[in-house]
């Protein structure tokens, strides 16, 4: 029986890069002995992809989700966190771990995609309701920086479920205003550098920002867990004293070493996404009943006239094809899925199948 | 250059068996999934282990140290926890990522060994002092539950750094009159089935008890990560939804799940230890100034009557060989060290240097 085609795990089809896997074999070997604990190898060749970032602005960690537990910890000490629903499912785990105050945010619905209408959150905040100083560049935390730093927010970038991204100049006034912001960039880096909208270039302005990054999504090795923080060096040196000593394992720091200075990868990557990801959309537009939503990401979001657990179900057992439903997502329940963005080859045969069962 | 000795991680030297790094080169094709976040076959490998105990029973965990991070905040709900000091240094660590109470309760160190004198804690507890009533399998909770449960107790059994082995009798009075008990057991496994103390049999009997297991020390794989929880189910649980949801990578689990039938390894590690460990014991306590102390652990503690810090310079220039300081303990001082067991061939290197420089 053929193997199934899992388009429910927003992973990089065309990886993981030769690079790592010969760097996990040749590092077996190493496994006797305890990893550094400071990571200081691994931390000079994160920091010189993110030149001019020094290695001290840089913590990696066992998968970004282990280190948005410490980010949580972080939240959990203000008044509360504001969560731009839908939110994927492991921030609230997270902070329910610390008890954290969370207030749920719902981004608004829009006609062909999710607009973010950030306005009630600033709002919320009496001190600074008045001054319409949300201008990028100015800081308006004064006169009234105690209360307003008691809020954090955490959310990501490209949003996930949506695709959505979302531009530094709508993040910069909560930079401005609020405690903590978290910025999961996660699937960031499928989006080359000339389009990126990452806020890791404002980091060393802002010691209230927090951006976590994942290594096993773009290099498709999230069984091996390799994530990082990028924030102020004494933020992670607490991080750092909080956690347990060792928890990157060493073939993760081997494969790192090798993926991060994989220039053809990264190439081949955003070649093949520029690509294959309109041509889904596309496809999908066309067919009856479904209508995806633009996405800056490596998957699409895609609402659906008829039951999304109906169609999960006949895609598997007819096609053997998985997509993921949302259900772990309560806003959107079960008339959307995501599917991840595969080769041209795997995306026509869930075309294929979608055509088949919807015609 | 000839490579350093390292006798300062209490490591294996016989490992890593063959049995895991065949099943690592295996498996690295699977790192292209996410491990199943409820780690199924790896917690049914490690109950086959610990039969009878059942699956739901076990938490794998990134090396013992991330589940003592879980166990400390479950410690820290609490009005205080004792630790037996001199304690490993991470134990502070996770009791103060949670800011939980501590309370340092010296071992006395004895004439030829450490006396575990605990009659301060339980002592000290108001409601209990004149029942004494802490004769094994006696439940004296009564009449005052509310009060004893409040306090914590985290010790590890052999403990580090003395090898010091506790009989389940000396902590079962406390499993009776705590809140919660953390047997940190990492070294355990080298003691041969008939000699354990281990405290897994009393895990169905108290629920407030919680066993950490490390598989990287006796397999050789400190670089791998890979520990384990054995407590209440519920307990786990509850764990599990605090932390992230994938902290164990998959090559530690195909590792894992060949090394735990690995019964050849096992004996020849039992068989090496019974031979090595009382030789080097007798070694150095024929060198003039040093006093080693009996172990049940893969690791001796020796008092010097010279600075270690002098003794550790000298054999690293002189001989390329590492010992452990004790300065991490800061009850021990520069008279102590501690020194792993090793191979024949290299403890005797080891006493020859030493009695080059003590002579």
């Amino acid at each position: 029986m053929a193997a199934i085609l899992d388009f429910s795990a927003s992973i990089n089809p065309l990886g993981p890069p030769n690079s790592a896997i010969h760097a996990i074999h040749a590092h077996i070997s190493k496994l006797r002995a305890y990893p550094d604990p400071n990571y200081q190898e691994l931390r000079r060749a994160l920091s010189m992809a993110h030149y001019p970032l020094t290695p001290e602005w840089i913590l990696p960690g066992n998968g970004a989700a282990e280190l948005l537990t410490w980010a949580a910890l972080d939240l959990s000490k203000l008044e509360t966190t504001y969560l731009r629903t839908p939110a994927f499912g492991d921030y609230r785990r997270a902070l329910q771990t610390f008890a954290a105050n969370i207030t749920e945010s719902p981004l608004t619905l829009g006609e062909s995609k999710f607009v973010p209408d950030w306005s009630d959150m600033i709002k919320t905040d009496p001190g600074t309701r008045e001054d319409k100083g949300l201008q990028i560049g100015i800081n308006i935390l004064e006169p009234n920086i105690s209360n307003v730093s008691k809020k954090g927010l955490l959310l990501n970038n490209p949003h996930n479920p949506t695709g959505m991204l979302i531009e530094p100049e709508v993040i910069v006034p909560y930079l401005q205003k609020f405690g903590l912001v978290v910025v999961d960039e996660a699937f960031m880096d499928f989006l080359p550098p000339p389009q990126t909208q990452s806020l890791i270039p404002l980091v060393t302005e802002f010691d209230n920002l927090v951006i976590l990054r994942s290594l096993t999504k773009f290099y498709s090795l999230p069984g091996l867990r390799l994530g990082y923080a990028i924030a102020h060096p004494e933020r992670l040196q607490k991080w750092q004293q909080w956690r347990d000593p060792w928890p990157v394992n060493c073939l993760a720091i081997a494969a790192a070493q090798a993926v991060l200075p994989d220039q053809k990868f990264q190439q081949l990557t955003w070649d093949w996404l520029a690509d294959a990801r309109p041509k889904l959309f596309q496809a999908l537009a066309k067919l009856p009943g479904l209508k995806p939503y633009p996405s800056a990401a490596n998957f699409l979001l895609v609402e659906s006239q008829k039951s999304v657990e109906w169609l999960q179900i006949t895609l598997l057992k007819q096609h053997r094809i998985l997509i993921r439903d949302c259900l772990s997502f309560p806003e959107l329940g079960d008339r959307y899925f995501r599917i991840a963005v595969r080769t041209q080859e795997d995306n026509q045969k869930l075309i294929n199948a979608l055509a088949e069962i919807l015609h």
